[in-house]
């Protein structure tokens, strides 16, 4: 029998203890656990961004993986924290919006966690990492039912990060989900339902520039030239060639993104 | 049975070999260990912050837990490596003060490390992360009798960094321990003894400011003002909602802290 | 039976859910697999810089380990992806000079991967790593011959960073081929090979500076003095004691380095 999955994604950095106590709790409860890292550089809570993260990481683990979501900038108030099942996945997060992209993704039972037996005790204002969210995604990941956790609620926090809008005839309105490492800028358009529009004319307007010519490699790039390619996230992107779009075009997440197709 | 844990707390940083090297040592020899990163982020040096990010993070782990932390600006000279034995946990460090909180806490044994035939041969004057306390701490983990790595010894190194000074009839005098991912300063001024203080009016004076309200949760404080929260360490923490209160007081570890009650 | 083990070495980043998603599909294809990060924070695109991370790392891990080194500015172009065996162990790589180091110092059964049903479809142009090199990693770690991902080749791309030219009589050129966490200049010249020279007077041009003293340990040197130590990955590396070299000497990876032994 293979041993339990827990991913873990947060904003809590690696420079702290926080991460190592997460695991601590988790590995007391659930020693078999395999414990994975997503990442824990989320800017500080920056929800969108770990929305963002967590929906393009979940699908890719085996099925009965437990993903656990922290950022967490209502910790200690009346915030819910929730878990959510579907898809084959469990998902454990706090109740705002950070499970925003699952929730539209996925079919999802969600439960309000009110089960204190699984919490680490006394229960702190300041770090539900580690009393609430590791315990409890420990004793799932060990096999205790996800019903005995909370009763299902329907009004689970979501986000609109994926809404693009129609804004003219040929003019689609969207975002900037997530600045990658390599400073790309990904895009909510989604490549499936856009990409096929760039065979026309187009321009991308997105910070000062405007984008005009679409690769499928970041090789086929010219250097200097900001170009859209269909990212791995199935979502359009905005690249420069070995360079930071981000810096290039002064762009940050939640900027806004304007396609025309001519 | 469950495999053996062993945790990691370093200044080694995640950018060269020299963890996954730890890693690769340490698995040659204890093929079944689940090895767990705490950090390896520790300011360069910083045997202190070192110190308070193991004394944080070893409780949390399952009895018998192998706890390795290597921040060892002396490496390759006389300093020795010692082995801490308490509470269940094994500690292996260098013997310069890294494992102080840790002996404080608990009632250990401590053996300077010399069974040279542990170690990794030829032995670096640069890295006995990788010559000597991997190994070390590998062979304890897949079962080594502790007493074979070398003999008691009484005078392992600690340092003074819990210390709180009374400087006035209501004045005490602390210092800051960590400043954290958030920026929040973590003090060195137990919750437990003096949390109960701050009932009555009292003010911290620390950097260039007075911080004389406390709040119970981050939600709770306004944005802007510095506030006192009972962290999740036990101890008093100084932080803004949502802000680095070590950029807005312009402090660092190691800075003084001063609490007066009126 | 001990669990296989997979390493990652890549320029990823841990922001993003890149190296997350990797974890993922291997674990998705071998459930057991013990997956160990070296860094993922190689520079960007910085080919040379992972060559010798990888390089560094990869003999300390147990035999039988499938190291995967993902630095890929040519991602979705024509470079071929490739699997060398040698020294017991395997490497899944881009043919672009990344296994350099270790071609030159094991023999290795060089194979051009091309076997398209180990492969997550649809293949993208951007992100190999997800579906390409984990996903073969995991099946020759779980057990499929490597001889099975392809027809052998003989031509893999070399780099030349290991060179060490005779510019003089008792002169030699070599370059900085890495800057570690401590801003160490970590140099191609080997220890076994120079450090006997050391022994009459020398000096070593490096930036703006000469160095002409040797240490046996970083304790030894004197704070503010730049000197030449044998480091723990067998070559001559530039330190000052408790400082960065690189910031002291304005260094970067890549520079020249001159010998002169009088």
């Amino acid at each position: 029998m293979s041993r339990p999955i827990i991913t873990l994604t947060t904003d809590f950095g690696i420079e702290d203890h926080f991460v190592g106590v997460m695991k601590g709790v988790i590995l007391s409860i659930a020693p078999d656990a395999q414990i994975v890292d997503i990442t824990h550089q989320i800017r500080a809570f920056d929800i969108a961004e770990a929305a963002f993260v967590i929906s393009e990481a979940y699908r890719r683990f085996p099925k009965k993986t437990v993903h656990v979501a922290v950022v967490d900038p209502g910790v200690g108030s009346t915030r819910r924290p929730i878990l959510a099942q579907g898809g084959g996945f469990t998902f454990i997060a706090p109740d705002n919006g950070v499970l925003s992209l699952v929730l539209e993704r996925e079919t999802c039972t969600v439960r309000h966690i009110t089960a204190e037996k699984y919490f680490l005790k006394p229960v702190s204002k300041t770090f539900h990492g580690r009393d609430v969210f590791a315990p409890v995604a420990a004793h799932v990941a060990g096999g205790a039912p996800a019903s005995r956790m909370g009763a299902t609620i329907a009004d689970a926090l979501r986000s609109n990060l994926m809404q693009v809008y129609r804004v003219g005839k040929r003019t689609w309105a969207g975002r900037i989900l997530k600045i990658d490492r390599f400073g790309n800028l990904i895009t909510n358009l989604a490549s499936e339902e856009f990409a096929p529009l760039l065979d026309r004319p187009f321009e991308i307007c997105v910070g000062l520039e405007r984008v005009a010519r679409r690769v499928a490699s970041y090789e086929e790039a010219e250097f200097g030239v900001p170009v859209v390619i269909a990212g791995s996230a199935g979502l359009l992107e905005i690249v420069f060639r070995q360079d930071s779009a981000a810096k290039r075009l002064g762009c940050g997440a939640g900027a806004p993104v304007e396609l025309t197709v001519f």
